[in-house]
């Protein structure tokens, strides 16, 4: 009996890359920088998100695209920070597509906006292989998720430009192993650089929302 | 601001059940029987359908579609079991999609076929939302993976009609609790039917092999 092969992830990938190529040549004609979050369930990305529109939205015009599997509870936490918030309902779907960002798009108008924020829906597998037409990807990595996390989902690391570490205000409780950390995402990712925060006490918020500024600036 | 939500994921969605009633629909017209394996990595699913194929293939015409996120190991290892094996390559999609399985069908024809196995990507959260056009759904629980997993993918338990336990020879060094494992199956999935097997020591093969038989038979 034979055995035969069929590459047919290629083809729906190199679909949704002509379709974010494009979406990032668009958002690049109207001076918009494009953050794609991702991470774990559970991470912090909307309290982080929530803490980081309080402090961005007074300085540069931002708007945020929300996927989440089926509640608007996301899109609900992060109404009332100053910018206008779109909720993306994936019904099951586990992961953001550059199509659904299309739709998205032609819904909540991105131009004057200078920054646009996605957040991802929850999953460290399946969005590291769908490019939006983000300028760049941020991965978060929660202190309470292990360290090794990193070595498990490689993929989502390699693919990022940006690792934010969240929830550091439990860090000592947790034992967590800061150098450990570390060492894991940039085993598997030397290029990211490293951002640590907490959206309960503030630290490192600063950094972050100067890093995104300077982004935003830099598209202008 | 305001919050608005966009239900993309239903029309993604819908989509794929279109197509997958077009492919139960011509399943049905030839007279095969469709079976979609789901499970997470590591879950025993290729040792199983090797043997699977071993005690099947003669007696009833059966082909194979095996789904994998890069490589074509899985397909190799089915090789020489009596079926004819296409590997779908999904190159980093982290399920199979109604589309792939069209996609496949045209290059394996399934007419002449009386069972056609899907071996869907090691991944418990996304294949449970995408219709493949099967008329059973299996969920296969390896005892190494802890008791709990039911609680934690109620979707893909709740979509499934037979889960099937893999990996019993070692339930006992592992301390694996049966009565936890089949009650938390049963409590997210009343409908489920269970059987225990083992590719190793051959517990269960038979009656997971009837049962297949008696569906394929159900067809003609």
């Amino acid at each position: 009996m034979t055995r035969r092969t069929l590459d047919i992830g290629k083809a729906v990938l190199e679909k949704n890359q002509g379709l974010a190529d494009q979406l990032r040549s668009d958002f690049a004609e109207a001076g918009v920088f494009v953050v794609n979050i991702v991470s774990s369930p559970g991470s912090g990305k909307t309290e982080l998100l929530a803490k980081t529109l309080d402090n961005l939205t007074q300085k540069v015009p931002t708007g945020v695209f929300v996927g989440d599997l089926a509640t608007d509870n996301d899109a609900a936490r992060l109404e009332g920070h100053g910018a206008p918030v779109l909720q993306i309902n994936t019904d099951g779907y586990c992961h953001l597509e550059a199509n659904m960002i299309r739709a998205a798009a032609e819904k909540l108008d991105f131009r004057g906006l200078k920054l646009l924020i996605i957040e991802n829906v929850g999953n460290l597998v399946c969005p590291s292989s769908h490019d939006l037409g983000e300028n760049l990807r941020v991965v978060l990595l929660s202190t309470t998720e292990g360290e090794d996390k990193p070595l498990k989902y490689p993929g989502i690391f390699k693919s990022s430009q940006l690792a934010v570490i969240t929830k550091v205000d439990i860090a000592e409780p947790l034992g967590w192993n800061r150098e450990a950390a570390h060492a894991n995402i940039k085993a598997v990712a030397p290029q990211i650089q490293i951002i640590e925060t907490s959206a309960r006490s503030g630290a490192g918020l600063d950094e972050w929302v100067t890093f995104l500024l300077e982004k935003a600036a830099s598209k202008s």
